[in-house]
């Protein structure tokens, strides 16, 4: 059997040693375990961006790969700690929205609450304010040992954010777009991640940014010199970026910024 | 037999290959052990900082575990290389006081120099300004790989900063403090930690840091918004903290800000 | 057998799920397997700074390591993915100069081009913009596995970089230099790395930097309070450093600064 892989996903940054403490813990209830970290640098509280980090990254893992999500601004209140399986990958973390992308890609996903306090961090003192090591850290280890997702608590059927379709996907006020969304997220060069997945076959189009309109590239050496374009990038969603520049710089634009597709024989 | 398991703590931080290279080091010497990175995020030669995050993390590894830290301004003079055994873990590095604590916490602790030369990393140059990698990463794969702690030299009965109890503990200027201690970390969302573990019982007190007074709550979302608050945190320290902003900006405070417990009925 | 080591150096940096997805894609391959993590932190697109820190830390790793190095300026267009041996170590990464320094250094030194693509990522749709994760990643999970070096593609002799010898260790302008040079990495101290590895028995020198001449000494301990001086450090090469301070900061110096080694009864 294969040994179990566990990633960790948080915004905890790498300067504490909460993410060195959470693997103390894993490691301490099943050690024959690998431990990835996809990123500890998601923004404070920012629930959408960690969605898109851990849908992104997490296609790549081998099947049953356990996926660890800590981004909690309502750690202490009431939200639930849940694990849901969904595309072959399982997930532990808040029921604050986090999972709810994922699981709708997957009509068979599903989810159970972390209710069981046997499967929880045994302290002398647990603490209100640190669930990400003392819940779902431990919850992640029993997972990898081979403990069911449902022995940890009743099934969840109304995960948060399940509900409500992904905005931003209609036409934009214009009227002309074929599609249109927003930043949602920067990467280290200022390239700009758009929540854009074009739909097959559409390829006649540009990108309508802050007023705008970039043009669509198959590769980053082939955008013009110091001035922003756009392509498909390797998760097929739009990005705009400027060859060897910074896009986020070059266009003044942030997580939030509005993109537009924009049908190229009406291009401004 | 577990796998054993290795952790490194450093001031190196993570753009320079150090840590990198004292991996491949022990990678040499032992190739089937577990490496987790507590923090290379310590501030330059910050041995108070570096002995509080060690203490704070290592109690939530197996027992066994073999710590490293190396935090360490005079690497190359003529401070001595040890092992510590404490709390059933190990600790490697340099006798400067990063593991007084820790072993001040265990009466049974014990600690041997790190003198036998055939347990240093085999160069064609060994040199004077990098233990980490040739003495220190060497050592906690010998100890990995089974070679007891006595094997590496003579005991070590006078272990830097174990003579001096911890300081800031007492009554403060006022006369009215139940405890005080100052700032020892600033976490990534600017939460001050303080060095003060509250006395079993002590609950109906006030925080006085920077001439202001903070209640004292249970959880962060209790905290008022906009404005500070304390609790206990998941380590059993005070630390204070703005729900949802930033205490360390909103107090202008910093690792060694001083902090005081007043009882409750006294506070200005 | 023991466990295949795999390490990875990009500019990818910590904050993108970039690193986290080549982690996945190489434990999809093979599961069984270490990965470290040299840096992730090469400035954008650096490839000098990149090669000078692969060669000095993967000399660290146990015999037959494989480093995949991803600082690719060119990813997309036509320069070739190759596979190398050199020093008892494998490299997996573009053709781009990266591996240049260190097979010239192996008179016995290989390389392959990476052209089977049933080595490469499966998945719908390859990426243009991420080789990566796409084919590098593959690659060294592969490799891993047992795929001998010589079954990913043609023999490659005419490596980039590999014709032109290293520049700037002649004399300097001023005629009076032993060896010449400039600084190739500024680590987290500020401490000046130069390309500079001193001819055995060279000792009587001193070093001339931004029309300075700053004296050797043999440890870091030994250098005067905030005054730059220079030692040869743990790799072998001159570092220009500030006692417990800055020395980047003090001389203003930054990477390709030039550095040269004056003889010191001629130093003015």
């Amino acid at each position: 059997m294969p040994r179990p892989l566990i990633t960790l996903t948080t915004d905890f940054g790498l300067r504490d040693p909460s993410v060195g403490s959470m693997k103390g813990v894993i490691l301490s209830i099943f050690q024959d375990v690998t431990l990835v970290d996809l990123t500890h640098a998601i923004p404070p509280h920012a629930i959408a961006s960690a969605s898109y980090i851990l849908g992104m990254a997490s296609r790549y893992f081998p099947p049953g790969s356990i996926h660890v999500a800590v981004v909690d601004p309502g750690v202490g209140s009431a939200r639930r700690p849940v694990v849901c399986s969904a595309g072959g990958q399982r997930y532990v973390g808040p029921d604050n929205g986090l999972f709810a992308d994922i699981c709708r890609r997957d009509p068979q996903w599903e989810s159970f609450e972390l209710a069981e306090t046997r499967y929880c961090l045994k302290a002398p003192r647990l603490s209100p304010t640190f669930q990400g090591r003392d819940v779902f850290a431990p919850a992640a280890a029993w997972l990898a040992r081979g403990t069911a997702p449902n022995a940890f608590g009743p099934r969840v059927t109304d995960l948060v954010g399940m509900e409500s379709p992904k905005a931003g996907r209609g036409p934009d006020r214009r009227g002309s777009s074929l599609q249109d969304g927003e930043i949602i997220w920067v990467d280290r060069f200022g390239n700009l991640i758009t929540g854009i997945e074009p739909s097959p076959g559409a390829t006649d189009y540009v990108v309508s940014i802050g007023g705008k309109d970039v043009p669509l590239v198959t590769h980053y050496e082939e955008g013009p010199a110091n001035a922003p374009a756009a392509l498909v990038n390797s998760d097929g969603l739009v990005e705009v970026f400027v060859n060897r520049g910074d896009a986020a710089r070059t266009l003044g634009a942030s997580i939030g910024t509005p993109v537009a597709l924009i049908p190229r024989r009406r291009a401004t």
